[in-house]
């Protein structure tokens, strides 16, 4: 079998880190390469980045499937539906530390690009961008 | 905090793989450099090294904390207990194409170190001397 063709494990390192956050208080943020697939409040995309917190706290009836994320949050005081396909998923990691995994994501079409209104970004950039202690594994 | 004294992700990322390999049909093996902190058959450790079977068809009673892994194992048709500190486990990949992680394991004392008689070893070695498809990441 060849490993192009394995099934991915990035849904369950997803969940590991989460995981791994939840047990030790830490808040789990999602940083997320937007395109059209995703359904994420535009208005907080930023160079088609957008950072969500999926801690248990921030989220109501969150789901981390093999395919996608998707949970409701509110942004503003306004309730969301949040949908992520698994594919879109560039890092999660730990608000507090930065420790977490980081991936690769498919270059997205510029036709399906999202507008990146500039506006309110998480407090936390991605932790690609991150100086001091990002401690993320990059994997495929 | 610094990284070097958070929580371990590892036992979260052996168990990711675990399920990995459960979901998807693989078996999963667990490559472990034997110390005298391990319980496992020393008939087949060889040169500190065992790779057991911890597939759920292979074991009972297994558990994957986060302190160390533990299960009931039948070698050469012997019920054994088995029982592996988190900070002795080398690797956990699925045997069916090596895809798995693997990690840094602390060097082992001298004084501490198992006989590993040369007997009867594990059809599969562990993953880092394969050829072949092996897919490991090492992370601390």
């Amino acid at each position: 079998m060849s490993a192009d063709k394995l099934p991915s494990t990035k849904p369950y390192f997803v969940r590991a880190i989460w995981e791994w956050c939840n047990d030790n208080g830490f808040t789990p943020y999602l940083a997320v390469t937007v395109d059209a697939s995703c359904r994420v409040p535009q208005e907080f995309v930023k160079e088609s980045q957008i950072v969500l917190n999926i801690g248990a706290d921030a989220t109501h009836k969150l789901q981390m499937q093999n395919d996608a994320i998707f949970f409701q949050a509110r942004f503003g005081g306004v309730a969301r539906e949040i949908y992520v396909p698994m594919t879109r998923v560039a890092a999660i990691y730990a608000r507090e530390n930065g420790n977490g995994m980081a991936f690769e994501v498919e270059t997205t079409e510029p036709s399906a690009a999202t507008g990146g209104e500039d506006n309110e970004p998480k407090d936390t950039p991605p932790p690609s961008g991150r100086s001091g202690r990002a401690h993320l594994q990059r994997v495929k």
